[in-house]
């Protein structure tokens, strides 16, 4: 198995080559004054020596160990709590954190990379500071001054972590009909009483105290989704002076055997008249969890694409070490008993597949991430509403379908190991059981297609979807006379316009009946990603081409004939979704429960 | 978590109806001196009983005690004794087996349902059966009539169980480089040494001996795969009068920890100059193990297919039981909290896609295992060489296609629970990692499809390939009028053309550049597969619809319905995968290592 190691190079490349990230964050001057090309080098190198030196180490012996739970107390797998210092030490809980109350500031096109490098390493571990980063993010945008004053701190510091309660036994998707309650004190606080589940590090060692932003109901409440609020419930309750005071009444009740990130706890959270604090408006939660969902959505695809960076890794070694059968054109290794792997044209078959969807997904996300920056500190409000648009768009595409892709990678590059794939020592099959999550948790992913599809096309008539056709469509203009790029255009221009064909198909199918939206979903969603990431691998020829010439290390020519190999054997899937779509609901409805 | 339920209603719908396979086994003489319809319907029923209600209980237990290895032995968790007792009891090994050692003689087309029935029910312990009547294939094809005597009989009534021992560490698809050695003895035995890894069921305390066929190469063997012999390694020596004797000097070292089918032992087995016999010619071991290839890769399939139908029961229960979110076209049950997950098109999607590939692919092995039946039993000559180039074609098409759908169908299956399916209690997360084996081992995937691509198809210059299109062509032919078939016939055309102007495709670019065979294979495999599912819906439809109008149940409905679905959203995919296959080789080929 090989050990992960940062793909430092190729996250360059995406920042500083595919896009040019450094003059973007200039453009932003509240940007600006956080970051400038070299901290944010050193950034990229540090998180690469701890995610690949400290995190990554611990990412097998956490799976085999998982967690324990005792009597209401999680303990850890040997190692994490060090390496959860290391966390709290960098500051990394807070490294996009808002500075007022002691974050970093760093642009998401800067922390995606850190998330990459530590969901990569690791994903049990990873997800303490991704859902800590999270709390953050929900509490500064909605939280009272004096919530934030006295939690973010130790939130963005990491000596105290986050967790986010939503999901109960009955309420996983459909938030509306959860039953937590949330009854008022006369000092302004709140008692929260009732039971939540899938609550990750809900409970756990690592930390001094945990903060729980938990859905719940006040008495008076509208049913429904209009009727939820968002409150703050620490597992201690803190002083006035900052000091931690007495234990909070909630507890962890069990935490579950699951297929994989088992070295992290999911648990079983009890509330029993526990204090709490309203964050935001009464019955406005679930929209300020909401505007913390685009941040998360996109983590949560960085992570399926970390995962495949690491299977990727595994599998490219071994195809390169493994001696097994003769190349079909004749013996290559004579003097060895088989040839490598490699020479077999299936085996590169599916590690340009893994490479196709990585380097494309990295490229994607980075690309989301540059309208996150945009949305979040663009002082110009045109450009700031339109980088929004973007970004409500192509958040639930880089959520599914970098998750998606991300099982399907891990899946290859166990295939690549034969049998050994299946034993557990490779490290292969863990990397299946952990992305796997990735396709459930932050909303499973045909929610996700739901809300592409319902939400964020057929609603507003396709407007977004305008804006990002107008970006691609921009790019193939303004590349006519680039020799490298040009014979992606036309493709490209086919693949977009087969999508733009389908979304006013869809828009207009839905308009006579609700159903074609959850009809065309899935495969719309599908079809939007693989023609994302063709615009991707365009603009990495576009980046790559020039310095191929002079390059002996194989980098940026890698680069070309991926891109070549993404065109030739992974684009044509539109054409079968856009098929498969355009046959409607009716064969999917006309079905009596007895059909099934 | 829905208990399987053995499927015999649809299992006797492509039996009987979608096929007349009664009317086969009567047409070939030396089957129907064995088999008669009501003896295979006891036979199914019976089948339904143990493995329903003894053998599917003992699956989640299986997997969370998993085998335990000491000193040597291996005990098998709680409950297998027993339930191989039952095994043991019903003759089940020995239900394909020949009747002149004590096996049943029943039909493939008969016993595939058996095995459907005993994989989806619990993959772990299955395999000792499988293993067992796969070891009894070969040793009644190629053994002495000495050897068989001697150890058949108690290897059909499974009082001794059998193992295949192929594979090593350093050659697991490339078998021409094992080092396990076979030194002659004077009494016309072999003192079998090396070590062999992956051994499924190579040791365990369910049998009182285990039976291991081992390849090895004489001292005198030349290089590669042609030079390669069987040998039968027991544990315990037997005796002259059958008697059990001696332990032989094999040990099992150790056994894996692996990703799924946990209940299983996968053995380290050290042979130490170990007494065994030769098993056919020598140095034509290889030959011998592909006999009974073609029976077992159908049964890896046929696995493939077994948990996804376990998947299928739970996810289908699920969908109509649990209350989340409301229809798109309005609330549809007002007295309760949400709508069933039943009601959402996507879910709908979800459970289509599942049924479309199990039900086909049940039809589609049993298809196969008509062939079968056919090469074996049939007295005409010319019938039985037509019949063995179907099974040699369509083989590979049955383990790849159908253990590929197996995943997908149970990844599918564990979304249609949310976070429920990721939890180990509600089991649908077991049927993923115990599914994901059945692409990897009896040949991976990859390698079915080379020998499809290669060996099957541009070989014989697609020869067999034009048997197969000839059988769909005169379906196509015969049902011009039947009203109801009439509407698939034309995409199903479509689809056989579009199959056979790649299949030309591809034997023409073999002829320039032998890597164009490994850059199709894969991509050709699935468009086979759906293709030849496409064939088994239209079956199913004309079967099913003159029984749709006076049936209240939906059964057949519902079969002309997901014959619809497939129709409509599955088979598009053979679009993609032929304009994908076009595009070449040289984007695959053209990279130096560096460049991955």
């Amino acid at each position: 198995m090989a050990d992960y190691q940062a793909p430092l190079r190729d996250i360059r490349f995406v920042l500083n080559e595919v896009f040019d990230t450094p003059a973007l964050w200039a453009s932003l001057p509240k940007l600006a004054e956080n970051v400038d090309p070299d901290t944010a080098d050193a950034i990229l190198e540090e998180a690469g020596k701890i995610t690949s030196g400290v995190i990554a180490p611990l990412n097998r012996e956490g799976d085999e160990q998982g967690c324990k739970w005792n009597d209401g107390e999680v303990t850890t797998p040997e190692g994490f709590k060090e390496a959860y210092q290391t966390i709290v030490e960098g500051g990394w809980n807070g490294l996009g954190g808002n500075p007022d109350f002691g974050g970093m500031g760093m642009p998401k096109t800067l922390v995606a990379q850190f998330e990459e490098m530590l969901q990569a390493s690791n994903m049990a571990f990873g997800l303490a500071p991704m859902l800590t980063a999270g709390a953050c993010l929900a509490l500064d945008a909605h939280g009272s001054e004096e919530l934030k004053a006295k939690y973010l701190p130790n939130m963005y510091s990491g000596v105290w972590s986050g967790a986010m309660d939503l999901t109960e036994p009955h309420a996983g998707t459909d938030l509306g009909i959860i039953r937590t309650k949330a009854d008022p004190n006369d000092d302004g606080s709140y008692n929260v009483t009732g039971t939540k589940i899938f609550i990750t590090w809900g409970e756990h060692d690592m930390a001094e105290n945990i903060i729980h932003l938990v859905l719940a109901k006040l008495p008076d409440a509208p049913k429904g989704p209009k009727g939820i609020s968002l409150f703050l419930v620490p597992k201690f309750l803190v002083n006035e002076d900052g000091s931690l005071g007495e234990r909070n009444s909630l507890a962890c009740g069990s935490i579950e055997k699951k297929m994989g990130i088992k070295g992290s706890a999911t648990c079983v959270m009890n509330f029993d008249g526990a204090k709490g604090w309203l964050v935001g408006e009464p019955n406005k939660g679930l929209a300020a969890m909401f505007t913390m969902m685009n941040y998360e959505r996109l983590g949560v695809g960085i992570q399926g694409m970390g995962a495949a960076e690491a299977s990727l890794q595994s599998a490219r070694e071994y195809a390169l070490e493994r001696l097994q059968s003769r190349a079909p054109t004749g013996i290559q290794e004579p003097e060895k008993a088989a040839d490598p792997l490699i020479v077999h044209p299936d085996v590169r078959r599916m590690l340009l597949t893994m490479k196709g969807y990585i380097e494309g997904g990295r490229a994607f996300s980075t690309y989301v991430a540059q309208w996150l920056d945009i949305s979040k500190y663009a002082d110009d409000e045109e450009r700031r509403v339109h980088a929004e648009q973007m970004v409500a768009l192509l958040t639930p595409v880089a959520k599914a379908f970098l998750t998606d892709r991300g099982l399907d990678v891990c899946v290859i590059g166990q295939q690549v190991f034969g049998g050994h794939g299946f034993i557990r020592e490779w490290g292969q099959e863990q990397l299946v059981r952990d992305v796997r999550i990735t396709q459930i948790y932050e909303g499973t992913n045909g929610i996700q297609a739901l809300d592409l599809m319902g939400r964020k096309v057929v609603l507003n008539q396709g407007r977004f979807f305008e804006l990002f056709a107008e970006d691609v469509a921009e790019f193939i203009e303004t590349n006519q006379s680039d020799a490298a790029v040009r014979p992606y255009l036309e493709p490209l221009a086919a693949a977009l316009e087969r999508l733009a064909d389908v979304t006013e198909y869809v828009i207009k199918a839905a308009a006579e009946n609700p159903n074609e939206v959850g009809a065309a979903s899935v495969d719309y969603l599908d079809l939007f990603g693989l023609t994302a990431l063709a615009y991707m691998w365009a603009r990495i020829v576009k980046a790559a081409a020039p310095k191929a010439e002079g390059d002996t290390s194989g980098f940026y020519s890698g680069k070309l004939k991926t891109a070549r190999f993404y065109y030739n054997r992974m684009l044509p899937k539109t054409v079968s979704l856009a098929e498969g779509i355009r046959s409607g609901s009716d064969a999917m409805m006309d079905l009596t429960a007895d059909e099934f």
